[in-house]
Formats: C-alpha cells, structure tokens, sequence
C-alpha cells in the first residue's frame, strides 16, 4: 500500500475545478504568450481583489523563473539582493539569482523571518564603510510571505521593513509562492490589499495552491518601473509559455469565486488540525506556525514508526536522538488522510 | 463571427487524450521535480522509440528554456554556439543564449538550413585567423528539424554536418520543437533513429505538437558528457517544473501508441492540402516546404480577402506589392477549416 | 636582424614623457583606485580639452574592459547594443559583451562605417514587427572613431546617427581605441568638442597613443544618468586598477601640453608617407584611409619581399594572388623605419 | 605636511627596479597581448622558483580580475565556490564572482581562515540534503594566503584542505594577492614550492608587492585542465592586456635576483618594528599576524591622536570607546616612516 504523503503542497495535479475548465476551453483558438482574453480576465480579477486598478500583472510558469525575473528586472547591473539566510532564494533555486549576475546579500533570519532593525543596521554599517565602492550595494529587499517555515510577518514588521525599503531607496518584493496559506492562516493579521500595499512587487503562487503550475507577479505601483521591456525579459529568461492562455484560465478559475483562498483555507484547516495532533501529543516544534507547514521535532523512534505509514520531508536532523520534519498539508489533502495521520500521532 | 486560426501550431489546448490522462492521474501523489513514475515511464518510451536504451532524457517546459539549458550546458565558459542568421535562438528568443554569456555565431542560412560547406570554411578560416585567440571560438552547432521554414535536412546534409563538427571537435545539438512534422513529413529521407544518431543532443518538440506545453531534451551519447549536475542546471534556469510528472504524463500519452507521430502526420497532410490549394491557384511560395509551415506569396489584394476570413502570420513585405506569410498547421486543424482554406483560396 | 614592426599601434611602452613622469611621482603615496589629485586633475584636463566642464570620468585600464563596462552599463537586462558586423566588440573582444548577459544587433557596414540610413531602416523594421517582444530591443549604438579600417565619419555622419538615435531614445556610444589619430587625421572635419557634443559617451583611447595602458570613458551627458554606482561596476568587472593614479598620471601628462594629439599627428603623418609610396608604387588599397592603419593590397610576389624585412598584419586573403594587409603606425614610429619601409615599396 | 601613508600596500608606484627596467625596454617593439619573449622569460623564472617545468602561467592586471577568471574557468555553470564570509571575493570585489553568474557558498572563517573541518562537515551535509540538486553545488574552494586578516595557514592546515577537496573532486584554488608577505612571515612553515604542490592553482600576487600592477596566475597541475582557451576567456573578461609584456617585464625584474620576497620581507619586518611597538604599549590586536598588515585595537583618544599624522584603515569600530584599525607595510615603507609611527605610539 502506497504511502500517504504529506511531503509538500504540489503533489496531486491541480483543483478538479481547472482541469475542467482547462478541458472546456481546450479548443478555442487564442494568439500565444499571453496575449488572449482569459490572461487579460484573469489580471482583471486579480486588481480586483487586490484593490489596485492600475497594477500591472505578468504570469509565469514557476517560483524559482518567477524570482528570477523579477529581480533581474529590479537591479541595477552590480547591486544585490537582502535576504534572510534561509530564504528560498537564497538555498534552493540552485544559484538562480547569481546566474543572472547577482549577488544575494544575506542576514540572519528570525523564524524564517526579517527583522527591519537586522535591515536597518545592515545599511547603515554599509554606507558608513568607507570601502563601499568595493562591496555589493543593496538594491531591493526580498521576503516571503508565508515563510519557508510557515511563519508570518504581521502588518507592523511589512510596514517597518516598507520604510527602511523607502529610506534606502529599495525595492520591495514579496515572494507569495505560499501566499495564499499565509493569508487565510488563524494568525495573520494583514490582508491581500494590504499586502499589495505594502511592497512594490509581489507574486501570487498558483503551483502550491491547486493550480497545475503558475505565479501572477504583480507590479502594484507600476508607476515607479518602466515595463515596456518586462514581457521581452519573461521570453529571455525562458517564462514566456507558448499557450500562455494556460496561465489565463488557472488564474480565472482562481480568482472567479474565490477559489484560490477557499484552497488555501482548506490546507491551513487541515495543518492546524495535525498541529494539535502534535501538542496534544506532547510532541514540539522546531517553529511556531500557524500555515500549512508543520515542523514538529520527532524522536528517532517517532520518526521510525510514522514514516512507515507517511511521507514526509525529514528537515534536519537535531541531535542523534531527535530530527525536525516536516509535514505539508494542501488545498488537497483529505480529512482521511489528515485522521489516520492524527491516530497515527496519537499512537507513538 | 471569430476567424480561423492558422497563426501557429499552438493555438489549441492539448490533444484530448492528454487532458483525459491528466484528469485521470490528477489526484495521484507523486514526488515533484520529475522524480516520479510517469517521467520514468516517457523516458523509457522515448529510448525504445529512437533505439537509443542509455539515452538520457531531462523534460523542461518550452523551446525557448530548452535550447538556453542545452547550450549553456554544451559550451564552455567563452565558446559560441554556430547557427545560421535566421535560426530560432538567434532571432525569436530575446536573447536567452546571450543572457547565459555565450555569442550566437551566425553563418548565412539556405532556405533555412545550415551548409555543411560553409561551416567548413567559416572553421577553417577561424583557426587561420592569426588574431583567433580575441574572437568567440565555435563550440557547438545548432539547427533546426525541421527548419524555422518548414524545410529539412536530408540525411546526407546531416550527416556532413555531423561529420564537420567531429572534425573540429563541436558538440551538434538539432533543435526539435517542430521535430513530428519533419520527420512525418512526406520529403524527409530520416527517421528518428537516424537522426538521434546523427547528433549529440537533440529534443522532442511536445508544445507545437500537441502537449499542453513540454519538451523531452535527449542526449543520444550521454557517455561523452558528465550529466551529474544537469537537474540543478535546469533548476537553476527555472525550467525544473514542481508538478514535473505533468511533463510525464504527457510524453507518455504522446509516445505510447504513436500518437506523437500521429500528430504531426496530421499537421503535414492538412499542410499539403492547403499546399496543393495555394498551387493550384498559381500562388507562389517562399520556400518550397512540405511541412506544416507553409509561406504563400500574396498579393495586397488577395491579402486583403483571405484575412477577412482567417488569421495568419504576416511574415515579410516583399515590395508594395507582394507579401509572404505563413498559413500553420497543427494535430487540432480540422477538415472542415481547411476546406473554408481553400474555397477561399481558389475564389482569390 | 629583426625586423622592423609595423604591426600594431601597442608595440612600444609608452612616450618617453609618461615614463618620466612616472618615475617622478613613484614614491608619492596616494589613496588606491583612482581617487587621487593625479586622477582629478587629469579629468580637469579633458574636461577642459571637451569644452564640457560637468562631464563625469572614469578611467580604466584596456578596451575590451571599457566598452564592456560602458555598455553594460547603457542596456536595461534585455537591450542589445546595434554595431556593425565588423565592429570591434563584435569580431574582436572575445564576446566580452555578450557574457554580459547582452547581443550585439549586427548591421552591414560600408567600408568599417554605420550608416544611419540603414540604422533606421532596421529599426523601422524591428518596430513594425508583430513578434518584437521576442526579439532583443535595441538600446544603444556603437561606432568607433576611427574605424577598425581606418576609415572616419563626418560631422554629418555622426549627426545623423545621433539623430535617430534620439528619435529611437537609444545612447550613443563612440569607441575611441584609435580617437587621436581620427581627430587628427587631415581627413576629418568633426574635432573633439564636437565629437563629444554628438554622443553619450566616448572613450579616450590611451593605449594606442602614447600610453601604457588606459583609457578614459566620458560620459558628456551626465545629468541623462544615474552614475552613483559605476566606480562599482568598474569593480564588478575587474577594471579597477588598484594604483589608479597611474591612470591619472598618464593622462595628466596625455593632456596639459597637448601631447595626445602631437603622438597622433605624428603617426597619421607616418602613415600618410606609407599611403603616399603604395599609391606611388601603383599599389590598390583595400580601404581608403587618412589615419595610422594602411591596408594596401599586395600580390603573393610583394607580399613574400616585404615581409622579409617588415612585421606588418595579414589582414585577409582576397584571392589565390592577392592579400589585404595592414600597416599600422604609431607615436613611435621613427622617420627612419618609414624610409626603409618606402624604399622597400619602390623596390617591389 | 602630509601624513604618513599605512593605509594599504599599494599607496607608493613600483620598485624602482621595475621602473627602470621598464624605461629601458620601453622602445623594443613586441607583438601584443603577452605573446613575447619578456612574458616568457617571466614564466621560465617562476617555474624555476616554484619547481614546477610543466606549469602554466598567464599574466592578469589586477586582482579581481584574475580570481574571476579563475573562478569562471574552474567552475561548471551551476557550481559555485566555497569561501570563508570574510573572504575577499566575497566581500571587497563588487560582485565579480557572481557578475559571471556563479554563488559564493559561505562558511565561517576563523581568523581569517578556513578550517578543514568545517569544509567537510558543510560537504557531508550538502549531500547527505535530500534537496541538494535544488541548491548549489560546491566546484571548488577559494581560500587567501595570507589572509584578508594578515594570518596564514600552516602547511597542515592547507594539507587538509588539500585532502578535503580531492575526497570531493573540489578544485584547490590560493589567491596570492599577498603571497610574498605570508611566505615571508617568520611564523610560516610552507615555502613556495610546497604551497604550490598543495593547491591546483594559484597567483603571485604583484600589485601589492612592487609592481606597478601585474598578478601571476600559476596552474600548478596543468595537465588536469583544458587551457586551449584560457587565454581567450582573459580576453573574454577584459583582462588582457594590449602592452602584455609589461607585465612580463615586471616579473623578470621581480623573480629574477628574488626582488619579490626581498620586497616581502622588508614589509614583513616593518609590520613587525610596528607590531612590537603596539604590543609594548600595551595595546592589543584584533587578530595575531605576523605579516604586513597589522590590527591594533585603539581607543578612541588613541586613535584620534595617531590619525593627526598617520593615514591607515579604520577597521571596524568594536564598541563606543574603541576601534580596530589596520596599518600596512610594504617594499616602500621606509625605516623612517616606521620609527615616526614607533614614537607617536609610545606617546599614546
């Protein structure tokens, strides 16, 4: 019998509801590379729910392209980028960013999170280098939202971290590859709109939240960026979809009627669940988080007896007795799944 | 009333079979990244289909990621790669192969195609040159089956190619985005095995041929190259898909019972039929192709009628007079709009 | 014996002047990388010399490493620089730009020249082209002055040029690796100021003209660019020179008494005698140029005598009898090595 | 009056030697771009000092340049290269290394340095990571002798490395920016010859050691390398320069009688003079080095006191009341500059 996985958000195919619109608009002729009325609908409705009637909206196949772009479109030729030392970027897009000719300038992080005093202090020892000239200078800050451990930043640390971007003259970008379990999560305190707000460029990520594959990156001041070239770059970088009305529909069916935060609602429910599994079990965590990734530190024996039923993702072994996992839950995990792992629990 | 697309062969969803199979597989766990069955599977297809049992197989999303992860990978650090002036990397893909670092050298194309002879003698006159040492040294060789033309090499014309670049010691890499209607085409004296023998590397076209989107790159000689880090190099140019068994899925429904090749035989006959039609009424062509491209040579006038009716790409003004486009077809062209085609082409 | 060298414009060190002076300042201790008084009060000088006293300087130690920077710096991520196909960046700097991450756009050229007639030709073309967004935009041109064949532009020339490039909003960069002997060519009716008012930027070229080494890049419109960075990117690209005031020391010297044109003077003058005796000699030249490179055409038989007492270049075969060859002359070049290479003329 | 000049070991010109050598040369006339027999004879004599018949040695200008190039030529696209944070390229060249699309993987250093065993602990995690083909993969390892912090390695240290590397297939690379000064220290146990043996490459480091600029980059073990086009990618890289033989010139002068480790030594035993002199007032280091650079700890008062007639580098300010300075030796610091500097510390 196959194992039940709980190993990331992106492993069954995407929301039932995309496959049949995919299948129902299968053969309709559109122009290519996202030039068709699904894609023009699609970023319709995405300034609609995010309140911004001007933002500029460019779809892409995935995370790591989508990064890439955007922050290749954001830098000066020899600035860098400021990023917590486990941000994604940063560990594991294999290089991406410094395969554009970028450096990534790293800062300790605080529960996968960035600390606007951490950002602040770090540009002021910069710039009061006299050897400046000779080292990376920080062009944009990079955060993600929910974090690479499920955490989440509150409205107060966006908008702190937002105005030492504005003293400094940097850039804003919020990688939303998980965005959508960090919004509907118990916990948060900020909304899409302001979120939008709050940054210069995000990127609404449709793989981990029941899409096949596909991130909205959303320029929501457009004003301050000339974009006449940004589609030029998607093609260069090798994210420019030839069907890219693909990305149109998944998008429309996303944001129509809300599916894409009823998606996400649904994975959290279903990570909170197994989140009290594990308290209630006496059993800890390696970070507090209230998203669809749950870190619970297991003992070897634990880790023995459930990985024989379940997948999931050892994350770093602590000592010889105890290792931190982790278990991802998603728009598609089942409540049968998420009971015989919560008895599995209660049986260790 | 909307008008009948012969714009590209990507104009259309994916072969039904492929959306059915998708749906079927859509709630199956899978590991990401293309570590899964359905990718073992398509590889194991594809190797018994070009005879090649060691070949290895990487898929990537489109043509444009593709040849940009197989040229940065092929060359060294200041090499070049040697294609002709009209071929696709060098004009249509924004300059993907530049943004890796590497300089397209261009040779004069023939009707689309590159000369065996004249790369000889561009070769011979590079390392003549007593000042080599300051210009790009060629690393490699890439053409296109069938050509951005729709036209073909013969199997000799590959063969001295071939036979050039071992004597210079360049790597021969055949971009096949358009691979199935050149070798179903009615003019090819090639057949897949031959072809995979006549090169290093070489890829499957899926997109234009009936995919939703995906490209199968196959190293025909994997012996002569060191593959350990070819994953990372396509993450890192973020063509490594997260739900990568889509990527399976598809080539496996594509090359199961023939249905690739079914595809593209498609595409070629409603080709020869608007072909014959263009012909018949006197119109003259571009270049002579017997694959699904076909480059009619219109006057304004009859310009003028047929695009009332149907969408085509405008592709070069000849003079005031006369200008060449491009009528495409595809796996999802239908009798019935090809017969519209020609009523309309005989009434010119 | 050996022979005596007409290859190149860099055989020798430097003006005797240069090393004196270097001699002088050797055991003065300045601050590293250019920021130094010899380095401001050589930008004093060619600010001076160009009539443009708000100009921003940099200087850098070779060509290669200049044009690369200043072009990097010119083109937004996707942007290609426009060149024609016998451009120095595009045959002879190793494909320094385009590992950069940028193309260089070729267009023919007449005699070593861009025509502006042609320039705006491709970029009509390139605009009305329905698939643009797939190509790479033009954001800057390039031309030397004088041309890699000696050859120069008029004042009208480089106007027009100038002029579609503001109709287009394309920089206009003007390589100057061989600027003193263009501007002091009797040739010429354009002069520095003029030159300087007709571009973006330029360099100065130091290196064929008297210096060690080094080249002075101008920008003449400071006020069109955000220069914050670009000592940076200097770094960044490893064109830094940690003793940079060996850089302002040389043009110091180039500059306060006028000697980067005498060492020009001089050397057209050499080269006009060398023009005087082929031309006498009934000797066709490939090239008509007033500056410091000659390029007659020789037979086999002439060829084989000269170059037993003269190194010279081997410019390109015309036919089986036939070379184009190249005669370069320089601040060097002493009266006596051109009387024996005139008399060698009259021998053939 | 000026102050006395500590700031760096690259404030003064060249060695005289090299000056005159260099204005006695001045009219030969070579072909460019170090092909001449100066550039030889410079190789032959470094082979000698290192031992090393069969190594291959090319000339670059400045020391960024040449560990890009480095760097670049050793990496495969998707590796990067392991450094200690404090390293040089990682922190003081701009972003070079990562301008050729490369990451710099960091681990801790210890005074400067890294330790072998925290190299192997990083490598067997890395591929113990399930994930690994997501991050960068390490291609080589990049350390500094002596260090940015003036320490050295002992030769077991470097053996370990050493070992670490071949266990991994990694390529062992030494920047010699300051090469003379570590193999002349009286605390090394490695001479030239072993320091040669112990990694694949390295430089000798001129432009901080006598020369007017000028690094020797030496493959110890060329036969594990294809270098055909090594020297097309210095030009690729714009570090080729046109007056090659100057830098051939430079290091005949300096390892023709041992001019380079006179120069060291010299360094060295000022450092030393000024070194004991901070140690009898009593004033502590911030780290231990026996080499030219120096790193007292100076309160405030101290250091606004010294700084009246001294120019060196402010370091790194530790709390409110105190800050590390360096003070740097070179061949030109003269006996009377160091007994000034001697007094003013004694009447701290």
């Amino acid at each position: 019998m196959p194992k039940i996985k709980f190993e990331t958000d992106y492993q069954e195919g995407a929301h039932p509801k995309i496959l049949e619109r995919l299948t129902a608009t299968n053969l309709e002729q559109t122009s290519g590379y996202g030039v068709d009325a699904h894609c023009e609908r699609a970023k319709d409705l995405i300034r609609k729910t995010i309140n911004k009637p001007n933002a500029e909206i460019f779809f892409a196949v995935g995370g790591t392209q989508t990064n890439t772009i955007a922050i290749k479109f954001l830098l000066n030729p020899c600035e860098g980028v400021v990023c917590i030392d486990t941000g994604h970027i940063n560990v594991h897009e294999s290089g991406a960013i410094e395969a554009t000719g970028h450096k990534i300038i790293t800062l300790p992080g605080h529960n996968g999170l960035l600390d606007a005093g951490d950002l602040k202090k770090y540009l002021e020892a910069f710039y009061s280098d006299p050897t400046w000239e000779h080292m990376t200078p920080p062009g944009m800050v990079y955060v993600s939202y929910s974090s690479e451990y499920g955490t989440l930043y509150t409205k107060d640390m966006l908008t702190k971290i937002k105005s030492v971007c504005d003293e400094y003259n940097l850039k804003f970008f919020i990688d939303g590859a998980r965005l959508g379990t960090g919004l509907m999560s118990e916990a948060t305190d900020v909304n899409i709109k302001e979120l939008a707000d709050l940054c210069d460029v995000f990127y609404i990520g449709g793989t981990k939240n029941g899409a096949l594959f596909g991130e909205a990156l959303v320029f929501t001041k457009p004003e301050k960026f000339n974009l006449r070239l940004f589609r030029t770059l998607i093609k260069q970088q090798g994210g420019l979809l030839a069907k890219g009305r693909l990305l149109g529909i998944q998008f429309e069916v996303l944001f129509e009627d809300g599916l894409y935060f009823e998606n996400a609602r649904h994975a959290d429910k279903q990570a909170m669940k197994i989140k009290n599994a594990f308290t209630e079990a006496k059993i800890p965590f390696l970070f507090e988080s209230f998203t669809n990734q749950q870190f619970p530190i297991l003992t070897k024996e634990q880790n023995e007896k459930l990985s024989k039923e379940f997948d999931y993702e050892e994350w770093e072994p602590l000592d010889d007795n105890r290792i931190a996992v982790r278990f991802c839950t998603s728009w598609a995990t089942t409540d049968e799944a998420v009971e015989k792992l919560i008895n599995a629990i209660k049986n260790l």
